[in-house]
């Protein structure tokens, strides 16, 4: 039912100076960049392969990755795996006890739906879980 | 100079427990087992797609590994990119002040020459560059 590791997502406390790195250093190309207002973040998004590297920066101090950049320094956040029939997957995982964040699917950006499990249990990674929808 | 994200790193302190996540829970299929007695770490991967997900138990109390789970918990550890000429990209990654763990590239398992950045030269991220030797 998984398909594909969509993306790993990087907390940092400054996108320009995390760009440096990633795009100027290694080479890679920015392909997507996008400012998610409703969860206070600006991203930039690397295509490598049919993987993602998603870098994210909070844009005020009172969200949960904003909480997590000062605890924790910049690192990384978080793993997306994309999946067939996320709505029977959640009623496994919630049937063997894990805690979801949410069990009711955000609809994210791009015809995306998606939940994320917390990484109490999964064994410390923070993991999404999520669904192309084509419309 | 980037083709792929090979894997990530996932330090665990029982294999065994992180495998009922990711295989039982999850229903990844194990691909590959190997204790790899030099860097004193007992590993299992996961193939999803082109990248792969490794978890990897320190099987001793005084390596890098087993002083990160100390310290840290079980959580994600590194990122694996596979890049094209290593040789050239560990000048340039020099040149540019870069802090390499190893510069002499560790001869790994299968034919793969590898690399580590540290994580104060990436933003947070422990980064092994490596590239595949044909042989």
């Amino acid at each position: 039912m998984i398909k594909n590791i969509d993306h790993i997502a990087i907390a940092v406390s400054d996108l320009e100076e995390a760009l440096s790195f990633w795009r100027d250093t290694l080479g890679l190309k920015v392909t997507h960049r996008e400012k998610v207002l409703s969860q206070q973040v600006d991203t930039a998004f690397f295509e490598i392969g049919a993987s993602k590297i998603e870098l994210v920066e909070p844009t005020t101090e009172d969200s949960g990755i904003a909480r997590f950049v000062q605890k924790k320094g910049p690192s990384m956040h978080h793993i997306a795996l994309e999946v067939e029939d996320l709505s029977s997957m959640i009623l496994e995982l919630k049937s063997k006890g894990l805690h979801l964040l949410n069990d009711v699917p955000i609809d994210g950006a791009a015809g995306k739906r998606a939940i994320f499990i917390h990484p109490n249990s999964t064994g410390g990674v923070l993991l999404e879980l999520y669904e192309s929808v084509d419309s």
